[in-house]
């Protein structure tokens, strides 16, 4: 690594209107078609040129024989070409002016041997031009302003406030795409690769100052430019957080990246250290990563630590307390107005402390209405909601499932029955959708109430909740246990209202948001 | 808590010929509406029979008027009705010779106060009549061998190997869904509720000779009967793994159980000195309780802890590797036979090194033929595969979209070019699938190859998985990163090959599955 002291031109690498590339290919699953591919279907506004000296025309583009040919400045060249005829690139590109440079050839360093010595000569040629490097060995960059897919695979992130620095590719593009289901929206993505002349140092510096960056992730092999690094997340953490996943932490894993990227773990007390001084925020695991891009891009952060846990079965709060034990979550002690305010209309058994127990109260609008009493409380900061409470949509899937099979079976076995069953049916949902049933529910005894349940569709529950997030600034994490609820959660997923699958991972957000909040207050907010 | 000391009849209970539920009822959502319309869905075939005094007609079965009007033996009497009357309901089962009961009516010792009192008188009456109670505050019961989903929610678990019992109701139908989806099938389940006077040893030392059950999973809060419960555990893990996720290990957490079950979470030391001298497998979250269950349920034993991991991209790699360091696995050094083994067909640049690094390579049939090879060999134990290797259905899913989108683009913005890429496209398909393609691709710079990718569907692939694990008898452990692959990989979930998200979750199952393997090995299979 031959870091170049020059000034940087991070803001036409990301907003390029030129963009050419060397070695374009019309050869199906070839970098040279598939970066290019990626860039036209992400949607890539301004201009693409192709360079490939033996075909006239490269996906309907007529090409350019050499870069040179091109004849004027191109602000971003991306190039696929082999490794030993990159550095006459450089030199190209320094002849019709253009800055920046996305090096997706591999063999260089990461072969080692003769790579190593290619790429030392790479970076100093391109330093001597000023020109800035990203790779080689890079999977590619995203960047939300210009709709710029300059990608290895076909993800095409949504656009949102994460920034993402990789020093795996591979890894990289996968969160990207997890990351998309999970409703993470991105506003760019680097992959670092060798990082020949420009490092995570320099990237974290540019998404420091980068107005569509609010949430940085990084995922980490080596740490080189030690100190730059340091103060340049120093600088950042006070505003936006820093979510780091360090590979190479142990001691098969540190033989792996040195296997990998050849980066130098470098001990592990120095990186705690430095991730502790900066206020980063560490991560053990890939999942651990994704979930806290998740909630701190979806949430606001909470004012304080007190945390409360509403749960619709007893076993999963405690799962839910001991995960908070873990974390060092503070279960907050319900405050006597929050405790009265909710005998007023819960059921005489719930649990009157925290984890709010509503022990299997099925009432939608007594749900929600605890839900609304406890965030607008001004003692309590987070609240966590066990069993995503979807609106009818789900709710009818359930009641057809507990309906629909008994009546199969019975056509299966017991024809005689069938009469019987649906005129009971009849009957029970008549009963049910009727006012004193209405009223019978409230002592919690008299079963599933339709007349009520009828009234919350997934979208008004959605919005719901999203406008008391909006109303109080607090966040709420919410929690759907089986699968079934998982897939019918996407909707809440996509609408900004952190879902996780476990208790336990909601209380890990849960825990390193009011974490997070904390220390912004201890550092001010030096914008 | 009243143990009974009577010898019980478990066959009874869950292979019952005939089941009586005491509080049937048409109303929607009563536990006497629910219950029986899951035990039709389920598709149980012996005799069901409602008592209810009010109706004359429950759910098209002609009513009894009180259970002692059945006046014949009865198998398992299901109750639902309110908690003071339930003792009279005892008596009334003894009268006609019933000797199990399914008590799902709540407000007993888990209300506190003269609920406690009720829940013992009903376990000393049922106590002089030898009557073994489930329950009372129970979700219910399932069991494979009769079809018997005696659940208070339409899970209806598939069938399988896996024995489950919970104290947490709630916890247990919600885990049981969420294993559904992950392929995990069942043999029992035993919602504990508040154990009146039938408590976890017992169900334990049944599963431990129940024939269906091959693996145990427990959900526990207190752990009463102690000593009971460690003989009937050190006597069963020699032959069965039992999983355990403790509720109440934290302060927070054991104030929740207490208020939840009513259950003394008791010394942390003694609950590990148990686990420990018991040989159990414990778990600290839901989620291992579920890639556990998963693991032991789907996969061979390994006969060692010799780990290869193998892997698309470095970066996944040095992650897995560094998970291996923290759950104590060892990577195994590759033997020189399988390294000369594997040079022969991989390309020049793969890792050479544990982790398996096939940097990009897209041929799958290297792919498994690297796998093939690895798992064959007598050196290794256990495989880890990263990024689920499926079929052409998912890889032309990705191709499509790689392809479509930016089709779309230029047919969006700028149609002139529209004939051209589409040229190119059938060009570059044409090569792709070219004889010549095929040899190119062994330098691994030809990018993708349809005609190889053609070969293989998602079923030759899993089927080509499956026949390898039964016939080296060794586990294969998959990783499906994103979530696309995710979705996907639902036909290998089903298929008996576990596959997990993260390459952290993958090595987690590895190390339990081999340490639990040197436990019956140092044990030895008292069968």
């Amino acid at each position: 690594m031959e870091i170049g002291n020059f000034k940087r031109d991070f803001t036409r690498m990301f907003n390029p209107d030129s963009i050419a590339v060397v070695g374009a290919s019309n050869s199906l699953g070839k970098w040279g078609f598939m970066i290019p591919m990626n860039i036209i279907g992400g949607g890539y506004r301004g201009e693409l040129l192709m360079v490939n000296p033996n075909e006239d025309n490269v996906l309907g583009f007529p090409t350019f024989r050499t870069l040179s040919d091109i004849k004027r400045q191109v602000d971003l060249v991306v190039v696929t070409i082999p490794a030993r005829k990159v550095e006459a690139v450089v030199e190209e590109a320094a002849s019709i002016g253009a800055k920046n440079m996305l090096v997706v050839s591999s063999n260089f360093s990461e072969a080692g041997g003769e790579g190593t010595e290619l790429e030392r000569k790479l970076a100093l040629t391109a330093n001597e031009h000023e020109i800035t490097i990203i790779g080689p060995n890079t999977m590619g960059i995203f960047s939300a302003s210009s709709s710029l897919c300059a990608l290895g695979t076909p993800v095409y992130p949504p656009t949102g406030r994460v920034g993402f620095i990789s020093q795996s590719g591979n890894l990289g593009v996968q969160l990207l795409d997890w990351g998309k289901y999970r409703g993470v929206g991105f506003s760019r993505f680097i992959g670092c690769g060798n990082g020949a002349n420009t490092g995570i140092a320099e990237y974290l510096e540019f998404l420091g100052e980068d107005h569509l960056t609010e949430i940085i992730v990084l995922y980490v092999e080596g740490m080189q430019e030690g100190r730059r690094l340091l103060e340049a997340a120093e600088n950042i953490t006070p505003r936006k957080p820093i979510i780091v996943l360090k590979g190479g932490t142990g001691e098969q894993g540190s033989k792996a990246a040195m296997s990998h990227s050849g980066a130098m773990a470098g001990s592990m007390e120095l990186y705690h250290g430095m991730v502790e001084q900066a206020g980063m925020i560490p991560v053990e695991t890939s999942e651990e990563l994704i979930d806290l891009a998740t909630a701190f891009s979806s949430l606001p952060l909470p004012r304080g630590d007190r945390v409360v846990v509403v749960t619709m079965g007893g076993g999963w709060g405690v799962v839910a307390a001991d995960a908070c034990d873990r974390e060092g979550v503070n279960l907050a002690a319900l405050p006597d107005d929050l405790v009265k305010e909710l005998d007023t209309f819960l059921p005489e058994f719930w649990s009157r402390r925290n984890p709010v127990d509503l022990v299997g109260n099925l009432r939608r609008s007594d749900q929600l209405h605890a839900i609304d009493t406890i965030m607008k409380n001004d003692e309590i900061d987070l609240l966590i909601m066990m069993g995503t409470m979807l609106g009818k949509e789900f709710f009818w899937h359930n009641l057809v499932l507990a309906v629909l099979r008994p009546l199969y079976q019975l056509v299966l076995k017991n024809i005689p029955r069938l009469p019987g069953v649906v005129q009971a049916l009849v009957r029970g949902f008549k009963k049910s959708v009727s006012e004193r049933q209405v009223e019978q529910s409230r002592e919690g005894s008299a079963g599933i109430n339709l007349a009520e349940a009828w009234l919350w569709t997934d979208y008004s529950l959605v919005t719901h909740l999203n406008r008391l997030i909006a109303a109080t600034g607090k966040p709420i994490i919410s929690v759907a246990m089986t699968e079934s609820q998982k897939e019918k959660s996407g909707r809440m997923e996509g609408s900004g209202i952190l879902t996780t699958q476990t208790p336990e991972r909601a209380v890990y957000a849960a825990s390193k948001l009011s974490k997070y909040s904390a220390y912004v207050k201890r550092n001010g907010r030096r914008a």
